[in-house]
């Protein structure tokens, strides 16, 4: 069975990247790629590099241009979705990769993002670990999927295990990312200039402002956190069009043997495919997940410091956003997980 | 009065930029360049952009040819500063660029560096606060010098005006660090290749192993840290040929208030002109700085983590190392400290 | 049927790049992986990027090892093929990344490469016009293929319509370059560290010495050029670690008008699927082509110089060199003539 | 005497670099600064790397806000300047940075730019042989000088030697630059977002349509050009913040031999500071010129092609701008030609 997808903002980052991987994915046909202010041009005009789809134009991002799919993909900024779930009532799957169903707190959504509270859907983090079980569980036939922040997954993924093996505590988690511009999307903004970004390193929502920070408690405590979760967390914009490499501490719990931390990645992540935990003493580096659906980590016991350092890197557009999305919807469609994501990154 | 000065390792990067900077410094003149394997070329062919000193050829760096200057820069790998620091003793003032007399302690020596421990010298940070005064007293008729680590000396100004204070707690300091290749030096090593560097972002030496973990703790021991001092350090090469750009963070202090936070860092720096506290909500880049002799600096105070966040922005070659030994030397021989250095950065 | 294939040279970038593609290919096992000095170590130690390929060990390249498999990549320094080619007599098809075997005259191999001359092995570059028909003909069926220089089917690519139309003259071609560091391998040369790339445009075999000035000349004698054929050839490394943007003019014939320029690319390409020539006025960047099999082209005619202007985009190491090795495996072994290739790039 | 100094459009980056340059220039006072949508607002909030000119507002660009200082900068877009310079008639120096009054043409300018028509100004490219002698003759004690086109000034500097001396022809002239993508200033486009330009290398205005091409043909017309002149011009932006690698070449004339072509460059360069010929066999990188007012020229006879090829490194924002604007200022003020301008690179 062939599903009909249509795909919105598919003239931004993550739309495009959507259409890039179910471009090959075998289960799919994309029927209706949709914008707003680019509608009536040719998709390829936005998108160069998906020579696949040059018979595509971008229609009006409606809800009856959207309605009839199997599976429709929201690509929009937060706040805009809300409008269109009411009318993809008769959609069997919507996946949604803004912020608008991701939180289940109103409060958190209130304080960090404001406007229309909507109701959380399925998270799209299929290897997150929750109470003893993995997100996976909560994704297969979900009708309504909420894919994650990309800052927020990797940090997520990166200290979930600890958390709910208790060999870490999560009231002192610091989180630093070195993240490229296009997490930031295709916005007409003078700080995302390449001028404004060659060459240099910017921070950016720097002391408890950015809007993942809620999005990684909920996951930590969904985890298991038992105690309160505390987070300092800075993203730094560095010069790659791509990649998340998040540098994640977080306190030794009182006890913990250098064998119980590690064996808890190991048992987290040991039979996944698309998150892996390299051995010790190897880091990863964003290239080497650059177009692939992985989550690479290492692991660091620095008793010295008292920390657990986990380093992961995420490719923003793929496993942060737009293969988390795939994936998610393999799994609620039960299809394959892994069909049409590759594993392996394109370097150098 | 003009003092004649030779510069070891001219063939590298920190030696490049010394020489840069000296190039345009009103009391000096660059009397001998010297190296190793390059010896016998022409110093243009290894620093193409030091046009006014196409006169010069790289000598061999022995101590006969470095003796008979004022002023000795050595910029030198580490563990061979020390074989020319006997040969020198009647040089009127040596700065040692590389690490071998940066540290007072043996023990650190031998855990992080080993080989020969060198007696500490003179610590080229002027602006660093230490026991009530600053650095610079102790650099004022200095003959022998030694400019800081880069990585050490940015996280150390970073936080020792809150460690001298008293508002933040130095047991449990996270800093990681996005910083650019030229700080591993021309080293011919596959993962400095451009190759492996661009568009990707690089962690190297996680966990506790860096060499600049000892010198950071010295100086905010020498700050004033009563209690121990505990550091996670996570150093993260991404794509921009210099620049450092420091998260750090440090818990803050039982019953410290705002107030009293920002102020410590005010206070510190609030006459210098080469570190620079930035305005609350402002933090720099380090595109900023780049070929400047500042160290500009954002405070932000997170009470959800209970953690003040330091971002500070330097130019490793600059005020990392080759303005932080020129700026010492001013001192040392009574010139105005700031001669030859640039408070503003070339950009974009 | 599977065809199992050894691929030498793997640690480096073309052939971590034939491995990439080999590895999503349905047709082929990768059974064997060999190096010089890293042989024994694990693969993925060298390709952290080749996830899916964690289980296979570096072994020794020598003709035992590569022996008995359906077929052979050599991605070896040039020069180093022709002592495998001998010992692999009974293998039913080599592929040689290297330029051993792609120049039919021995007066150029001795010119611009020196040492033993090979014999000329089928040309790698399926859409290339030749004589009235395609370089395809040649690899139907082919046991012995030489894969192109990335900068020289570029160039050819771009250039061989107009030639074999007679629309341009092949007699004074100019032909500028900005490719990224990966082309020249993973060589520990101090100009290819990132220190060295990272901010700069670096030219490089300026004057009239690249050694693919050869290869372009016999393709376009190939494509039907009449008179003879001067090309000035520049490159310039920019910083991207894959890429080449060739910008190649020629002199407009004596005569010829603007539609049948344009109708001489679109003749040759309009057909296929791996080179296409964008809409005039529109121009293609290298973005659109990493990790992809494609060449874009965009053609001008710009009357006031008298030139015509054709810019092509092509990622090096797939359509330059490891895309245009398994398009030809595929061509030579009867498989669908794109299998395992992808059509789309990795963007932004 | 210390001058008095307005510049406005000093939050873009031509305005940014002409004041990072004269605040290290002896003998000028920046009074005023002037901005349009971003006045009343601190400098340093759109120059953060001017740490030295915190103390400055920016204020309306209007007649009378720029009126009654000894010199004005204009950096406004191209067709702006205009309306500014009758009202400036008592100022005694005006520069602009603009088009505006570069082109002695009106047919040019209608055909290039459109739109009113101005008088041209003394051309600000000091070392540009002109009918036996410097273009430095006409700056002077000029009191309006059109500082030139950045890439027209690159090309001009390359080529005019060869014109000047009859040794290249130049009808058939061919250009291809890579340039970063300041020189486009800091204007909200999407093709010049970070995203876009990470990473990958953009053509644009090929096929005879770029602006500086008319600028060109009138500078090799003054430096002697006998015959027709033609330019095939194709600029290519690279991942650097600044820039320009020109890689220009131009046919042998008849009968030229290799000496006389070279001593061609030599004499017209031999003397100058800011335009040095490199050595036989060496070529310039733009890191070397990083930051300098310095035009670092390749030299390379390539008799197989019939052509010179001249390779040219600028810093687009400094030689191509705003420091060959103050080196014309401080021609026509009298003042040490050098004034406050490096002739040394920030590198690497």
């Amino acid at each position: 069975m062939t599903f009909s997808v249509a795909v919105s903002g598919a003239s931004g980052y993550a739309g495009g990247e959507i259409l890039r991987i179910l471009a090959a994915h075998p289960d799919v046909e994309i029927r209706t790629v949709t914008a707003h202010s680019n509608a009536g041009q040719p998709l390829i005009q936005h998108q160069p590099h998906l020579r696949s789809l040059a018979h595509l134009t971008l229609q009006n991002t409606t809800p009856e241009v959207l309605a009839g799919h199997d599976v429709v993909f929201l690509a929009l900024p937060h706040g805009q979705s809300g409008q269109y779930t009411d009318a993809l009532g008769d959609t069997p799957l919507v996946i949604d990769a803004g912020a608008d169903h991701r939180l289940e707190s109103r409060e958190a959504w209130d304080a960090f993002y404001g406007g229309d509270f909507h109701d959380p859907w399925a998270y799209g983090v299929p290897e997150l670990p929750v109470a003893g079980a993995k997100q996976r569980d909560r994704l297969v036939g979900a009708t309504r999927i909420a894919a994650p922040g990309c800052n927020a997954s990797t940090v997520s993924l990166s200290l979930a295990p600890g958390v709910a093996a208790g060999v870490i505590d999560a009231a002192d988690i610091v989180s630093v990312l070195a993240v490229g511009p296009s997490g930031a999307g295709k916005s007409l903004k003078t700080n995302l200039l390449a001028s404004e970004i060659l060459g240099t390193a910017n921070p950016y929502a720097v002391g408890g402002t950015h809007r993942h920070i809620p999005e990684i408690r909920q996951a930590l405590v969904g985890a298991g956190a038992t105690g309160p979760v505390g987070i300092s967390f800075t993203p730094v914009i560095v010069p790659m069009a791509r990649g998340i490499l998040a540098t994640s501490t977080a306190p030794i719990a009182a006890g913990a043997c250098d064998d119980q931390i590690r064996a808890a990645w190991e048992s987290a992540y040991g039979d996944e495919t698309f998150v892996q935990l390299l051995p010790a003493g190897s880091f990863p580096r964003t290239a080497d997940v650059v177009g692939a659906n992985t989550a690479l980590m290492g692991l660091a016991i620095d008793r010295a410091a008292n920390r657990v350092v986990v380093v992961t890197a995420v490719d923003n557009l793929v496993k942060g956003t737009a293969g988390a999305a795939v994936q998610s919807m393999n799994i609620a469609l039960g299809l394959a997980e892994g069909t049409g994501l590759s594993v392996n990154g394109v370097a150098p």
